[in-house]
């Protein structure tokens, strides 16, 4: 790979960090098994990250929305030397054969250091926008795994063979089943990190918990068949695992499923969207980056490509679109750069019931036909769908108790049994503002909101 | 009344507070409908309020947890001009005959301010300990209503007939009944404090809620056949709602029914039984006082005489009591001052049914008996049940929303929709730790903890 | 002005509005007062705000600090709303004619809202760079009375002339002079919002004062030839005006004058400066904006040109430049993109005095020209100076006391005492990373630190 | 020692204890270097310090004050522990000899658990109350020396000699006196934690500081003459160090010197110097206890009867007093149930003077005389002098840097460069209300408040 920029030499010295943290305050990546973190922060595919946002547009809602994939992932990584703490603290609960060595926790805290590596623009929002893209797990992977980036290099510098490792571990893979799903599983570092983190951001304490007591209320349980694997201490830890994931709700229904968010994202992915047919139809915007035009022919774009791309150069671009000879993209972009946002109707009962949904949309896009709108762009059905809580039936978290059987977690929680497998779904239509009445008195069902 | 002590006399000059509270910061008592709380602090039945712990008990296994009823007063009077101010904000929403006046605010803030002002030693712990007693709500309507104390004399001051309005303020009878709801109720002045406070004292976080967008978020609804009611606001306040409800769960779970208080909880009514049962035996112990002499006959204690109590005096009590002849008084006494607290064990399944549990007491006193121990004091059931969240189905909390009509809570919130009604349940032997290992073994059952 | 984007039409209705601000909890515009911020928020001009941190490249340092000037600016505004009640509430104190009206009330919530609009890319890094481009209190002042932005007209609609009123206030002219100093003064709204958002999005805690009883600590205080002015209630507010100004003092030294932040700082204003030069040498970068080509002729660039500037500009500019011809630019830009940010070495004592700073400058260069780097980029001489607390002696804040006459805070103050006039001063030399040994062992003095 | 009371056997099993506090969160003693608190916990000795409030009276100028001294003895041996845990990761700065061993730090912890374990009620203020009292640090002394009590007990059973070596750390004698100055010095564990408590309990936010970072910013600074002390790291810690030393000339200016409390404080000395005057003239009043008696002997209280007093004894006491035979007695206590608090008046200028004082309460006396009150017991001249940053100049906080000599803290520092060794002093006159206005015109002076 070369992402053909200047390429900076630096003295390859050993460093030891400790910095700020708005939400975990002292963040220190001193012991050895942080060492990796401070070299990697070097990496120019790191750095990239303090170009996008964590939350995409939810700072169109959110104005203290602004914290960064960067902040992100140092969170993560800390939150990563706070439960190996934890393990080592309970690791003679363990054969010594299922014991985390000093290389598994270094390459711990780096796969929980890299595991959004990937991301693009607006975080989840790009590649959703252009089909066909990989999504940012396959380039999170391409930029561990691919020899010529920083992140590979300083990898491969600790010892031959890191780089794969630390990508297997970010898949979910490793010797230890407990030590991969603690970077990516019901209860991961990922969590930990963005649901304090994007609480503090946006102001919204729902998002609280209790971390530190969450961590001390780990236990490893030892499966018959399945190995060990994270569990929670009856005693103490119940209300912290289910704060924990409440917490969690209540962000999905507070932040990340805000309406105005998900007209704005709407109005992002549909500006891609013409962006690409423009190109494809021989008028190419400016700022038409490289990714996208390997994309438009169906092509997966090259890593170097895709590293090009951020939240400024998104910025830069709708900016530049404005003036394009398209109205549709000129409009779309005029409307988010002055916060101009599409209007939402959500949609209750059986109309937003899946069976209806095309029925809806088709209504929907005639009325705009008829007033003149465009039925592509000025009118979109959105549909959102969350499980709360949610657990493989054959591999529950397991809560362990001074006396009796382990048992499923579902099994013992008030709150948890009670919502475990349900779905939250809200359908709402996204609309051009000028076509709000009209649609609104369309659409009107006698219905109204239930649960 | 003749509280016996010597009267204090104090200028009646027009005061102004502002104070520091650790939870809601600067608390100021300025405004006009405020007026009555600088003066009724004066009050010897309020000052009192500083000798009775807010938790009781609680302290013994949450250390923090050393604060007062007299705080939660002012905590409580506080979040009531929080809430007037927002009332006053929608009022334009109710005909003029159902609005708030003046003197309508001035005693509700009265009310919150004094609607625990009878509690008795260790609050709740008192008034189930003696046979008889009237509870604290009886007390509370006492101070009031009474002419002969502080409280009575400072409302009365105000304007004739204030004591007995802002009782039945107290009470939940007002001519605007969203305004007696709002003193208690769903969501009254009382859990907003209490919730708030017992989360910072014992530094329990689940506890926290978002307590200004709650308030901002209430509105309210003018139900056809049942006048106006606090409602939510469906746009803004559901993650707030259920937030609140919640917090309360979580401080259940976690707080108020933990196994060490409930086991305190335990033998302080053991004590204060025993006391009551020796002194009808001829033998009266040290420091007993007019109050339990009163409530011994099976006359209801003087109003003085009650007031008399508070937790210095059942300290200073059972202090003393430690060396009475009686060998079950002064050992339940002298365990805890040295904190040396009963046991518990949780019994589950089938076990725990309400058909059961007499089977169990009994199979457990047989065990204690044969061991030599006291089958009335050594050996205890303890029941605990929690309503999270209920509601009369006929008068439940609306919540509004921009088009279509109101709908109650329980219907439009995910979770709340799936507590509704249910009940927490906790059954527990609590024992002397001398006759645990042979009752773990003796009703150590099959089962195990489930949800 | 015209801005050359696409013009989005929206419906001038009334709009109400609450918000969750991250610092202040909920933020509400909803009172007559504040009815200008929610129209103000739809103008292109605010919209930019969100395209520009508040800390400039301060995230370098504290990856948090991410916070935009948009947030900064509600958060300002809302201070203003608190303040406002606050003086509300003591207004009998003053005649009539020095009473806030409800239009001046009006005006300083849209004043304090639109306070720092004018800011250029980076806050105040950007005016920095170009000789010659006016502060951005021009551009404040030019955007709130330009007829042709979106702000001017909003500010119009109300009544005619709120433009230029709003426009006074900002410079700090107001019939009320107090009025003017709380947007802009020793104790302002600006301050009271930056330094509790600078402190949450840093994690650095020294930020955090007491908001809301510093309010209520206020008074005004009407001085015999100076008019009513601002002051401190004796009784309850010193110390909170004290940790206000200490919390300004600490966040200087650990956040604002940070040595990374002010080298990077230095290496933009660098990378600007070469890009100008560039193009006064016929070599145009790429991405160079309208604004710097008018700058470059030595002209004042129009309006509409400096709004064009922003954050993401910038970013993309300097991304570009990576690959400009010029060793120089594209060096340092691609330092700053990948963080490889020029180190520090802190002066002190004599060589750090004033009259020595050209020779040790002079010294500085000698060494990077003799080791083949460029003495103008390569190394650069630092100077911050900050006082803490100052006053002129003639219009000090006065202290108000129950009984005795008012007293200037710096007499009255054990701390403010001893640091008024005093000045933090620290000298640095700022140094590409290839000459750091090099020059660290010609300027090592024998000093060290001294306070 | 027999304190009289019935021993409660218990068995001496390992424990392991983690609890919430509410000011650091998690607390856990779980490490082999604190195996000693969880078994001191259960000392008759250490329970009875939930019984003492750590601020004593100032509950009736801050409700929330409520916290004890239990609870800070919980949180001063967490500090210790996390004090710990950085002396050992600096470990390798120092010889071997001076490192800590294993049974170094579990003493350390141990020492501060129990270095306040003798206060009496109401904290410092009953040894100031009683002539010839020892001060609470002998009493603490003993408790730990003394081989009657269980804390005694449990040193020892841990190993022969550790009571001695733990009551030596308390007293600031240890091999190592960096060790020593952690549990009391400039920077020690008790101030950590009580400023943080005590903000965290009254809800002034001033006495909050950064104590993670402050511990991070811990070094060791091996002295030629002195010996390892501890030492701040110039790079990071120099605010946190400041900020920590502010807080506290903050919680003086704001909390500990509060009027209300010192006019409280003194009516309590004056209630028992009455006391036992009128014991001691044959009026011995009712709950007068042993240690009184003892010591209006003039002989030194047994440990066992000292160890009988605390708050509840003394609430109980002064409530018997209102109704004891001698009026000043009785009012005094009648006055302090219900918080009819003496008032104060400040008094500044020449006749604050140390010189002017006597001539100041003689006047106050004759003013009170002349009036029919009491000149012992119904006016008081109260003096307070805080010394908020002092260090002996042989033996200062030293800073180290990179490069260069270590300095001392005060010439490194603007803040405490500036207040190094001033003296806050408050003069107040301490009188019954019914007085006041007679004194406050007798004794207003030209002057009015000065720094």
């Amino acid at each position: 790979m070369d992402t053909g920029s200047h390429r900076v030499r630096r003295p390859a010295t050993v460093r030891r960090m400790i910095l700020r943290d708005p939400v975990h305050g002292l963040v220190s990546f001193e012991a050895p098994e942080s060492c990796l973190v401070p070299r990697l922060l070097d990496a120019r595919e790191v750095q990239r990250l303090r170009r996008i946002r964590q939350l995409g547009l939810t700072s169109l809602a959110f104005p203290g929305a602004e914290h960064t994939r960067f902040a992100h992932a140092i969170g993560a990584a800390h939150v990563m030397t706070l439960l190996l703490d934890r393990l080592r603290s309970i690791e003679h609960m363990l054969p010594v054969e299922h014991r985390i060595t000093p290389r598994d926790a270094r390459e711990a805290v780096a796969a929980a250091f890299l595991h959004d590596v990937g991301h693009g623009p607006l975080s989840h929002l790009f590649e959703e926008s252009v089909p066909g893209l990989p999504k940012h797990e396959h380039w999170t992977d391409a930029i561990v795994r691919d020899s010529g980036t920083d992140v590979h290099r300083i990898l491969e510098a600790q010892a031959e063979g890191t780089a794969e490792r630390v990508a297997a571990l970010v898949r979910g893979e490793h010797r230890l089943p407990y030590l991969a799903h603690s970077v990516s599983g019901l209860f991961d570092i990922d969590r930990c990190d963005y649901l304090l983190r994007d609480a503090h951001a946006t102001g919204v304490r729902y998002g609280d918990f209790d971390l530190p007591w969450l961590l001390r209320s780990l236990l490893v349980h030892d499966a018959p068949h399945r190995g060990p694997e994270l569990a929670i201490d009856g005693a103490k830890g119940l209300p912290a695992i289910e704060a924990f994931l409440i917490a969690r709700l209540f962000m999905f229904q507070q932040v990340y499923l805000h309406k105005a968010t998900r007209a704005a994202e709407w109005m992002v992915r549909a500006v891609i969207r013409r962006a690409v047919e423009r190109h494809q139809q021989g008028h190419t915007p400016d700022h038409f980056p490289a990714a996208l035009r390997e994309a438009a022919l169906g092509t997966r774009p090259t890593l170097g490509a895709y590293l090009e791309l951020d939240d400024a150069w998104l910025t830069t671009a709708m900016h530049a679109w404005e003036r394009d000879a398209d109205p549709i993209l000129s409009n779309l972009c005029a409307r988010l750069r002055s916060r101009a946002l599409f209007k939402t109707l959500e949609i209750f009962g059986e109309d937003a019931k899946p069976a209806s949904m095309g029925a809806l949309l088709a209504h929907a896009q005639t009325v705009v036909r008829e007033a003149g709108g465009d039925e592509t762009y000025d009118v979109h059905l959105d549909e959102a769908i969350v499980v709360p809580f949610n657990e493989p039936s054959d591999d529950p978290m397991m809560v362990l108790f001074a006396k009796g059987p382990a048992r499923p977690l579902r099994e013992v929680s008030f709150l948890l049994e009670r919502i475990a497998g349900a779905s939250i779904r809200r359908v709402r239509v996204v609309m051009a503002p000028e076509h709000r009445d009209r649609l609104v008195a369309a659409l009107r069902s006698d219905g109204g909101p239930s649960a």
